[in-house]
């Protein structure tokens, strides 16, 4: 696996997990899971492939140096910062384009930065199988195998079998597709040919530079001038200048959606997006009743006929007859929701955002 | 109404409103229904009758100077201070003595610092004709009209008709009834001869004495060997020595169910003892979808599909799809319960004190 680099795309906000996701502190600086950040672990997941010289982070300028502290393996400029979010395409172009000035060969596995993955050492096979792929010119999709319809997800439609790179299956991927409604999801879950899209996926970056030049050629046009300019003292001030101007697209739709050779390696990795206070309830260890309580203090708690519940608390929580419930207890914020009720978090934060109450964002 | 003077019992630790009821701020310091503290409202509901100046309180040592403030225009020697709680006969017995050496013909209204009372003027009313009463030798009670088969109040059952006095229908008392169960408070209930016991009662002292002489020559002793130090410099070590040996004894128990003589007077006054968050709930004005929402801070609040639920916070507080809870956030604590499940907070109390989690209480 020769100029192969990892690139984690840490810009995210994470705002179905607030409150405990904040602006200062996204989900992916939480230690939700475990005791320490997602990012750390999503770092510390592939360093059984990647030297830490390998690893490519983007990311936005406010972060950056709260994602150095987490991972200080990481070399300084192997960060790649843009000034402010503009969607995926335009900081993924920059951060391959940037890869590309260090090595023109490069190879890169664009991960996520804020996802659950239970089976490490089989995704890190798969990042090896689909290193192989990319050699032939494919963009490589990583495709979660559906557990049920979700109508959250973008689908990746599979088309003919491309062949087995070592123990996986890999097909050309017929088509991207958005987010269904409940019954074309149904219906993809039931024909085996779609899977999740992962937002994971590996793509040599002279090719994803011709497929930028192509599709949306000012992205192009002013990355490849940006890769002049990497390393100058001119870099920040050209990138300011140029980032004004960049369009806010996400990668999808500004390549994958249109592009062909893309092949997609449907996997079962005990993977979770952590997309909602329910779905990190699911992947967290639960007591006898169901319940998980979360906190840092080594408060007592006290707990009576409470059920299948979350709780995300350092203060003394008791709780009494609850059922079904998450509670998030941060400093200025308190959270009870229902939990079939978590992807309305996301409400809330707009409804705060349109109100001007941005200190609680 | 010669000679009328109210006590008001104020040494409670309201326990069941626990996290917000503490061994400093007990439920008769907090503002639970208004913005003043309910033993402030205690006071000022009675100053249509009585003078600040004829106005007592019994209450315990910690408390003492906290009351104090509350009710500035009383005088700072109307507050009988007991060393600490030795439930209500010995501190009842302690502040009638004491009411005994400032005036020997004193009829003492001896009502409750913690409990709602809607209807002021006709609680005025009943304390006016429960006066009349207590000059022709009776204890009189005043009863609530039941209505439901509480099995959390005592019961008092009506004898025959004592008279009409005002607008008020009295009976002679025929009975002191424990906390019954649910079987027969049914038939408390059914029967219309039972009512709620309110820990109210109306006693002039020269009688308070020769009861407690015939039932409790102990306490009567030591508390008449009192009324000799009362004013002196000796009156607090020869308090403090004789509090050590008083027996622990209820007002009830250790006169009432065992003396005669005693009226009652049932009274539908809008009460409530307040003595859950359930009940609190109950008495609070609700929302069009039943929710009430407390706290001192003027922060927004989100609330979406959320219904009979109770809320006091001071935080930013955010429910979805929450049902029939209580939801009390304070600095330490947390507390998310069922409705229905109010009463149990007296067991995590007991729990904490048990575990030694005394900075909890």
């Amino acid at each position: 696996m020769d100029h192969y680099y990892a690139l984690i795309a840490a810009g995210g906000h994470g705002t179905r997990l607030w409150p405990m996701s904040r602006a200062k502190t996204p989900k992916q600086m939480l230690p939700l899971i475990n005791q320490e950040s997602m990012f750390r672990t999503s770092v510390e997941r592939i360093q059984s492939i990647f030297p830490p010289e390998d690893i490519f982070v983007v990311t936005g300028r406010e972060l950056a140096d709260d994602l150095r502290a987490e991972v200080p393996q990481l070399p300084r400029d192997n960060f790649i910062v843009e000034p402010y979010a503009k969607n995926t395409a335009p900081a993924l172009a920059l951060a391959l384009a940037t890869i590309q000035t260090r090595d023109p060969e490069a190879t890169v596995a664009i991960l996520t930065a804020d996802h659950h993955i239970a089976q490490r050492p089989k995704f890190c096979q798969v990042l090896e199988s689909a290193w192989q792929v990319a050699q032939e010119g494919y963009i490589v999709t990583l495709g979660i195998a559906p557990s049920y319809p979700a109508t959250g997800y973008g689908y990746i439609e599979q088309g003919a079998p491309l062949g087995d790179y070592n123990d996986f299956a890999v097909y050309h991927s017929k088509r991207f597709t958005e987010k269904p409604d409940i019954v074309r999801a149904t219906q993809f879950l039931a024909s085996g040919l779609y899977s999740w899209n992962s937002g994971m996926f590996i793509w040599r970056v002279d090719r994803a530079m011709k497929d930028l030049e192509r599709y949306q050629p000012a992205v192009y046009a002013m990355c490849s001038y940006l890769q002049t300019a990497v390393g100058t003292p001119e870099y920040e001030a050209k990138l300011n200048d140029i980032w004004e101007t960049m369009p806010k697209l996400s990668i999808d739709f500004a390549v994958m959606e249109k592009t062909d050779n893309i092949a997609v390696i449907p996997i079962d990795i005990g993977w979770s997006d952590v997309g909602s206070w329910a779905s990190l309830y699911d992947i967290l260890p639960q007591d006898n009743f169901g319940n998980c309580i979360k906190g840092e203090a080594s408060d007592i708690r006290v707990i009576l006929d409470t059920r299948d519940t979350l709780v995300f608390s350092d203060r003394l929580t008791v709780a009494i007859g609850v059922e079904d419930m998450v509670v998030v207890d941060t400093d200025d914020v308190l959270l009870i929701c229902h939990k079939d009720r978590t992807q309305d978090v996301k409400q809330v934060v707009t409804y705060l955002r349109e109100n001007g109450n941005d200190d609680y964002l």
